[in-house]
């Protein structure tokens, strides 16, 4: 059975999670400790670079939440990641512009909102300012994407949904104001309403 | 005919013509000036996000070069972007590691040791000192997968060796010292003799 190493306060193993509930498949889930777990031995001989998510498939052993949720869409022959050539090729497209852009500047207004005051690490003005001015860059671009179509890559839900999807989790608490981009917000409404997010959620 | 949008000074345009080297298809190379062509509308009605490369394949147009070199490798059937699930599942793996890890890092060197200095612009100290920091944890482990294998995923060149190449681009001008990482300078220097890379390192 698929084992997916993860913990839940993370949107890149949640990313990973929701895709495996949308595909159907079964799966044991390790919670990972983030202070005790990731540098351990065991641990980094499953992912070198001691982040997760990981996933241990029969003994098939993959990192990188990109790479295991199109492994897992592949397996299943999922229409989440379309094998249809163009199709395809903007699902990808999206998902890389997701992380690329608006999931690295996200990176930078939550490391510096959230996660240095809780470890008592300084925060760091000019990569949170860095952070805010390209999300108003690129946060646009989504929204009228979104007024194009039901979802990122066209009318089909896909796994450039669930990518925008996981990197906006820590988006309410970092304090992104979301809610001037009516097309973003209303599609991550739709989303948030899904079965797969609510069990998610609620494990 | 497919035509490329980009300028050879970006290791991310270089990536997507790698790419149609190896997997033999014909392009137009239109170059892209970085200061007069990226926030035209001509250029923006092709790339919204303002950055380059993007593609026109008869009509089909696509941006993230990430997603343009799959995009190109799958309409060939080529082997550098292998069908079988688990070997793909390798390379997209070492193609995220290779980005958001060794990407993301040298970015931040390469910033502020080349592209602050050469536009006056201000040089963050902590940003420079947090990228060489990541480097040291990320090169070691990509230096370890290349005294395991001949190329990264394996023992076949695959896309994933083109993204860690380009993303590599930068480390000379930036000072980014490989020598110590022997796999990996064994392994980049054997890549760069190679008639791809020569092409477009003379066009």
């Amino acid at each position: 059975m698929l084992k997916i190493y993860g913990n839940r306060q993370s949107g890149n193993c949640n990313k990973v999670e929701y895709t495996a509930i949308l595909v159907g498949v079964s799966y044991d889930y390790q919670v990972l400790d983030f202070q005790k777990d990731l540098k351990t031995q065991w641990y980094l001989n499953i992912n070198p670079v001691g982040k997760m998510p990981a996933i241990d498939d029969d003994g098939f052993i993959l990192f990188e939440s990109g790479a295991i949720c199109k492994y897992i869409c592949d397996k299943k022959s999922s229409s989440l990641y379309p094998k249809e050539l163009k199709q395809r090729a903007l699902v990808d497209q999206w998902i890389d512009f997701s992380i690329n852009h608006v999931g690295v500047s996200i990176s930078k207004v939550a490391f510096n909102r959230i996660f240095a005051p809780m470890f008592g690490m300084p925060v760091d003005e000019n990569s949170l300012k860095e952070g805010l001015q390209w999300l108003e860059r690129y946060l646009p671009i989504v929204d009228t994407q979104l007024g194009k179509s039901i979802f990122l890559a066209g009318n089909e839900l896909s796994l450039a949904d669930i990518t925008l999807l996981s990197v906006l989790e820590y988006s309410d608490k970092a304090k992104v104001e979301l809610s001037s981009y009516k097309s973003l917000t209303a599609w991550r409404n739709k989303l948030l309403l899904m079965d797969f997010y609510k069990k998610v959620h609620s494990a």
